[in-house]
């Protein structure tokens, strides 16, 4: 929980978001759909009380949407449960609960049987009838309800509440993320969404990221910020510890801009050495941005981390431009016949060790050619610790073609997954500080 | 939303998941307390009616339990707002709404106060009175609840409904997924807990994997195995595709493994050649077993995935004994350099081709010296596609050292992250096939 939330109620408009599907809610494919509509209608200024995920049965369904309803929200957003089978009962509910009958849209109907009959040139043994039975089933509407183009095969709806009756509109999306989203693109036009929403405010969303200090310490910093006079009473803060690093997010209206520069002004010079981002930019934008710019490249050369480094930066589309390739070399043996690490320094120092991670850095950027090198070697676990190198210790090193060189070791808690993917996010801010001048010069 | 679950409501026992934290809510951070515990509760027979998640919020938090009170649920469990801060209000609601006043605890906040003493050497500077007003919060427990000692600073809470009064036990856990696991294992001996989920049937949990067919295509089969005579009115199945592989999941009460076996035994001989994993064994699992077996190893050269396939078989801990390293080769000069893939190969069928994907799975095998290699290149896009090799084609190939090779080509759809991810399963399932015995040998 974060330490220093500020909670100011901004917003007027208030929202719940549905999620059914029972393999949602037995944990067997994890739900993005909440999380992901949160976040855009907090965009928008909706004000969220919560998401609820239900299996697939009415029962549910109606429960949900009517404990929404007399928390007195204006909107409810669902997904799932739009699919052509009897179990897919969502837009049967949601027309009885807005108090409106289901009519059979024709137009609708045959636009999703032409999708359909795309679809079924890939499964040949289905049959026809049961096809067009499940079709008409899609195309029953909402008397008065908009529809969504479907983007897969199933439409998506906006339900008003029904004449005469008091309660939220319901927006119906189907499932899966890939046809959702475009979905709830397509519906910000649709005026009884905009209906439903309006009057929530506009708002701001900054957001600050540091590394390498406690969570503690921001809230320390806000404390210290409201007694130097800031106003933080229009702004909404929140700070959370992910993926190894801070981020310090601002909700906030127009009018209060003004306070907001002064805390970021606040925090970005009592936090100079550590916020990284002072516009909300992630580790991997600015390496890859700095790369860009000097036309420099990269190559990495890891030992515990077993490919993430590489996956890592490879995950932004045009990384080719930059991202020469790397070295996964688990073994002693990889790692002196693939980057060239002199065997003798594996005995001396051992292959966890500052020397061998800069070998590493040093031998990959070599081999491949590369403006700079990352060297990665750890014990990631549960096994191979000893008192002396413990699970969790991993050395870095980064090696620049002008002779720049930055080694460090980190002793991370948390499991091997954990070390893994930790270890990633200090390489990277690791090469940022080489890419922005860090290091030292050879002796 | 699952095709072909069937559903029987076998369970007595009902219980909902409360999810509390803003930066939850947000999309900040993702729960995965909500379908971790989910999935505890469905394994000891009791029926999961959802998981709301909700801010920071008095209000928020008791409308939550009002709610799953008025499902008539046996048991809550929350997540969440345990902190030492003053958002953190969880144990204080729930004492509210159980109808229990709080009182300090005087040992709990002895033995807090040691856990704290600890953990200040790392931040010196924090205020000592400050300190211990935030552990005499977190000391405070509703009278006649079972306290569940602190894993990191927080205790947990099993609260019964107060003296004369009708409801749910709430058990009450932190938010932090490395305190909450270990504490629900220590709650699993509390007895007010055994007594909110008293009657809970056994169930048992079983799962087939598949690879390599539409979902549809197993909805034809559960309709021909009830056609069959099987008895499936027993069985709760739902199959869900995941990460490209198509898991069929099974609850079933003790009395009904008859069925299942019938079911199982069915399904395993009608798709004998995609049913992977019959008793749901994860392909990495699987891989990893029959590399240790046979004391065989693998090497991988990737281009397009950029490490994730590495980084994938060395996810398990001991992957050390059958892992050896990877090459990470990006640029066709890196495919040449480190791998020896000739470059005429390139420039005659280009980078993407099943003949360069044989090469790489060919001379990584014989570079790191392990028994088996695994190429893979293609297109993650989003550009670099053309009409002949589009976005999403990638080739695979599987090198022995016996001379049996495979070498496949898949058009995936999705975007980037989609293609890469999903490349890294196709490439376990070529390798469990070779591990398992296919492959051509040499002409």
């Amino acid at each position: 929980m974060p330490d220093a939330a500020v909670y100011q109620g901004h917003a007027a408009v208030r929202a719940g978001i549905l999620v059914t599907g029972t393999e949602v809610l037995t944990g067997i494919i994890s739900d993005r759909n909440g999380p992901w509509l949160s976040e855009q209608l907090a965009g928008l200024g909706v004000d969220v009380l919560g998401v609820l995920v239900v299996g697939d049965r009415p029962d549910d369904l109606r429960s949900g949407l009517a404990y929404f309803a007399a928390q007195g929200v204006s909107l409810i957003v669902t997904s799932g449960g739009l699919g052509p089978t009897a179990d897919d009962l969502t837009a049967e509910i949601v027309a009885g609960f807005c108090g409106r009958s289901l009519e059979l849209d024709a137009g609708l109907e045959g636009r999703i049987a032409e999708i359909v009959s795309r679809l079924r040139v890939r499964f040949p043994g289905v049959d026809p009838e049961a096809l067009r039975e499940a079709n008409r089933k899609q195309a029953l509407v909402p008397v008065g309800a908009s529809v969504l183009e479907p983007v897969g095969t199933a439409p998506g709806l906006v339900v008003p509440p029904g004449d005469g009756a008091v309660g939220p509109t319901v927006m119906v999306l189907p499932g899966p993320p890939g046809e959702l989203k475009p979905m709830w693109d397509s519906a910000q036009s649709v005026s009884a969404f905009r209906s439903a929403i309006a009057g929530a405010p506009e708002l701001r969303r900054e957001m600050i990221r540091l590394f390498g200090i406690p969570e503690a310490e921001i809230s320390v910093t806000l404390r210290a910020a409201a007694e130097a006079g800031i106003d933080l009473s229009a702004l909404e803060i929140t700070t959370c510890l992910r993926r190894g690093e801070i981020e310090v997010s601002t909700r906030f209206a127009p009018a209060a801009a003004g306070s907001y520069d002064a805390l970021r002004q606040f925090i970005l010079s009592r936090h100079a050495d550590v916020a990284f981002a002072p516009d909300g930019e992630t580790v991997d934008q600015l390496v890859a941005e700095a790369l860009v710019a000097d036309g420099s490249s990269v190559a990495v050369a890891e030992s515990c981390t077993g490919g993430l480094l590489g996956a890592r930066l490879t995950e932004r589309a045009g990384s080719s431009a930059y991202f020469v390739g790397g070295a996964v070399v688990y073994s002693d043996e990889a790692k002196t016949s693939q980057v060239g690490v002199p065997a003798a320094l594996i005995s001396s120092h051992g292959a966890v060790s500052g020397e061998v991670a800069l070998a590493l850095a040093f031998g990959v950027r070599e081999r491949f050619g590369a403006s700079f090198g990352v060297g990665v070697t750890g014990i990631a676990g549960p096994g191979g610790g000893t008192a002396e190198k413990p699970v969790g210790l991993v050395w870095f090193a980064v090696s620049s073609s002008d002779g720049r060189s930055l080694v460090r070791s980190v002793k991370m808690p948390g499991g091997r997954a954990a070390v893994r993917e930790r270890s990633t996010t200090v390489a990277m801010h690791l090469l940022l500080r080489v890419l922005r001048g860090e290091g030292d010069a050879p002796a």
